[in-house]
């Protein structure tokens, strides 16, 4: 088939620098094929809206490819993930005529791809988080960019931390992988680096940085990414909010470090969490690259029947599936954490 | 007279981007004179130990305009601002033999300085504070990288306010003045910004930003100085650590704003605290010049009797005095902070 | 007068970061107090003809104070400046029915909206250069951006350099004034500048270069303006286009000065041009400031008759006249040029 | 072998960000393993003289993750590649008494480092050149710092673009192979890429934006590799310097291109050469996780006999061969060079 198809292209789930770059590629790659774009508005809820979907041309593609977030909107998947929702989106999609849709997302918004492509409607899925967590894909639309905010991060608490003595800790984002954590402390140079994957007690930490500054090295630096596994540490992690909000309550594990470090050691201890920063901003030019080849592959492969996911794997873009994606979370390796401690 | 002299050079307080370029410019101009140069090390404890101090020469100043940070070191000036204190600075001035001592910081240090400065020492201070609040000058150094990274952020978080149709909180520094936050706010493009200058109540906050929804406009960008006055905010500031952890409980504004702005008007907000990445990393291209103007103009004044400080005045480093530095705060002024709400 | 004008917004000249900033606060500002806003486009000759002018309103202003360029477009003054050119533009105000005009531009621009004002039209000029150049004011839009262009290009060279014991020589813009090559050798660090306002001769810089070789400083970093007066360096300027092309040969300069050094000093010498980079991309946050605060004062005056232009004066947002920002060009003074020899 | 090894370490050919994170993976991956690390000083040089080389202990590792350039200096590997520069680099060789040398560079380097191999002295080579052309490996340290100033760039000159409805050409460094050029292109949005692996005429090129503008899009983005292949551009590549300079000569293309396309479709087209920029600087995260991979992984590979090489295929840091890496140059292909027309 050459050209004439219809496809559906949505982002959903949290937003990340890079997915204009991939709906540029998407859309681009289909109208040079002769197909129409059809863009879904605000994730997954424009299937199931009026007006929650706009026909998209050329004019619509030309200068994203540097914004950040997402032309087309997102919002988060969940609520849509029993029977009557899938039956609502399958309905979506049917009234909007379309031959395929492409399904740009993480995790959540891969799983519900992946429950649409059992029950038949052509999906192509794009692995996008910005925490390097799918399966089997070398390359997540997102990653690139929040690793250089938080090196950037690194490299500014560095100079604040040499100029007082201090310890400074990094909160990143990383709730189930230290993706985040590791690379940013192996790239901008953290002393100490706790994450999910390899469980650390905070006595430890401690005293390695107090070894640190007993070696003469008066300031340190630590990563924690927000679910690291840390023993030790509950009694630090007071409940911010009576309501228990959740969100508040994950968050506070950078600053129950800093509060830890400093009463075991006595240095001035003082804790940054990024949050939000990662995600946002203009993409770095290798997730630019990524999301254009990701997008066109996905835009070819949507025209016609065959696999239901394009993924990076070994260097390459190639046709995968949203079971791969989807069968595991890719953890941090023991080779990587290590090099991180030998090297950071 | 012409060198020879014996000039000291002292950064005290928060480090701030700027103060190495303040350092290259006084020490290569005292060198240029035939000066001099004695680096107090870690601030105004380096006057009171032994090997706190370190005679500097042209390879010292070499390629640090480019740094954050300060190559001196700095710490808190509280613990010697008392009789005692003073006595032993004064001790420790005579026994480095310092001619002069030229003094960078902001409002702890300047006042410092200038008790020096009327017990008979040659002083010459250097305004320099993030929050451009030092009185009777135009320019603070650090300010300006300050505000690069608080509208970096803005830029950032406007990404993903707009993709998912948000209210996010942005909290930055500024305990008793709002400049970063108002000028942040303006040059970001904020569409609430709450300061210490200018009280406001919470139910004023979200009235704006649900006029904002009802208009059309489904993301919205607050920005809360730290010390911001807030009134009807109180419920939500929860206290944090039993302790009562000063520095937590500052910190919790900008949640707390997030808080209670969700609760009233429904809309997802989230909150980002920017805190010491604000102090970090390289300084922009306008700090590194008015340091090293002020800088030069510091050595120039400390070989002669005279004015004991520097600042910028309409629009030119001109000789002040540590007494006018000191006096008051300077504010945010009204006209500027409506016109943060009429363009931002 | 309250509201009721119909207010023209024209950018003319070489465009800069900073005049979507500038636009925005004039569109703001002249909305919020009840004017219409025409954005006049591409230039002055937008007003000359049909279809060259847009009604702007809220959503026109959303989003632009962090992008680059100007949304009206942009064009050279020169083909307007005679008597017939004046008479068409006239008319173009007329054909609008324009209470007022507010122009962004640089000498060129002002001038020609100073022959408007002259012949009765209801005028108000704001400065923009990234040259710094015009008369009578200490702000103009575009060039703190410029600057940390140059800064940021300088901290590249200053690496390779140093890593292959260099000369590294950095042209920047700057045909009749040197503002960007001396503030941008002040904050990057250059061991010798070339300008238009002080004549050198490539002898001395190449003694100056040989001087610190000897020193035993293997690499330096030489900033040359496009327009800098460097005597004995004719024989290195070989025309580089048979028809003459001036920008060529403009251009060229970098290149020469390179040329010249290595022959002189036998240092392996290269040349960077820095061009049209030096006007593209994000304002930084400064240059977003200033721009705001004019476009909001040049909205509020064209309300009423009074001064038809708006300065930065002694540190603030002033009234001014179209004949005082065109009566000379602002020139780097010998004191501030001294300090990049001392300091840089 | 556990420990007790002399391993040298060099860096030549043209200096790249990255450098120095590689440097520091050698180092503390060796020091960590209780070898000894020597840093041989300016390239291949440091091998011959006296001085030329410097032990390394913990503190020269410290803070140089973020800086570009190389602390150890670099120089050309041209003059060394004869028999008798091989004898002399063995005599260095044996003079430091090194177990091991780890030679970090491009084409020239590791082709010289496999002459060393092949004669006995036990190497590890690792790829970098900003070109991204080694052979067999995927990543070259240096790569992705250069093309995210290419795609800054890029973005710069686009708003210049679009404000004056011009043409905007940007030369980018690659001699040989166009990676910079076509996934700059991609990244940043070119319209047209002109690169050394695939020939297009100047007519063409011209055609092409001609199109655009006939299609209402009235700017346009060009980027040229230096060693592009473009058909009857011959004319416009005037000699610059009677002495036929072939640096100058070389840089012309850029230039070249626009007066070509100016002449041919009549639009304002102007030229910028990125040049030295896109070598210096502080490295990109994604450079500095890479360079700290290979470099811990060739200290592992240097203690014991084995492949003479470290690359990464298929996404991993594996053992290779420093004939693999120099048997050919690495070429971008025709898929990734349409994509870049399609989706750029």
């Amino acid at each position: 088939m050459r050209g004439g198809a219809r496809i559906g292209v949505v982002t959903a789930g949290g937003d990340a620098p890079g997915l204009n770059a991939a709906i540029r590629a998407v859309g681009r790659g289909a109208l040079d094929a002769g197909d129409e774009v059809i863009g879904i508005l605000n994730g997954w809820t424009g299937l199931l809206e009026d007006g929650g979907h706009k026909v998209l041309d050329e004019d619509d593609f030309s200068g994203i490819v540097a914004r950040g977030g997402t032309i087309l909107g997102s919002s988060r998947t969940a609520p849509l993930n029993d029977d009557e929702g899938m039956s609502r989106l399958l309905a979506g999609v049917q009234r909007l005529g379309l031959d395929a849709l492409i399904a740009i997302g993480g995790d959540g918004t891969l799983g519900l791809a992946r429950r649409l492509s059992e029950r038949g409607v052509r999906v192509v899925g794009i692995p996008k988080t910005i925490d390097l967590d799918v399966g089997n894909t070398e390359v997540c639309i997102g990653f690139d960019s929040a690793l250089s905010i938080v090196v950037d991060a690194l490299d500014r608490l560095h100079t604040t931390a040499a100029s007082h003595h201090r310890v400074m800790v990094l909160e990143t984002m990383g709730r189930d992988t230290g993706w985040l954590a590791t690379l940013g402390g192996l790239a901008g140079g953290a002393d100490v680096v706790c994450i999910p994957e390899f469980p650390i007690s905070i006595e430890e930490v401690a005293q390695r940085l107090d070894a640190r500054r007993h070696a003469g090295k008066l300031s340190s630096i630590v990563v924690v990414a927000e679910g690291a596994h840390i023993d030790g540490l509950a009694e630090h992690l007071v409940p911010i909010d009576e309501a228990g909000h959740p969100q508040l309550a994950r968050r506070a594990i950078g600053e129950a470090v800093a509060t830890a470090v400093e009463r075991r050691i006595g240095a001035e201890t003082r804790a940054t969490v990024l949050g939000y920063l990662q995600r946002g901003g203009a993409p770095v030019a290798t997730d630019r690259v990524w999301a254009s080849r990701l997008g066109a592959t996905a835009a070819k492969m949507a025209r016609t029947a065959g696999p239901d996911a394009v993924a990076v794997r070994e260097g390459h873009v190639v046709p995968s599936s949203l079971a791969a994606l989807t069968e595991h979370r890719r953890l941090v390796h023991e080779r990587l954490y290590d090099l991180c401690r030998v090297v950071g």
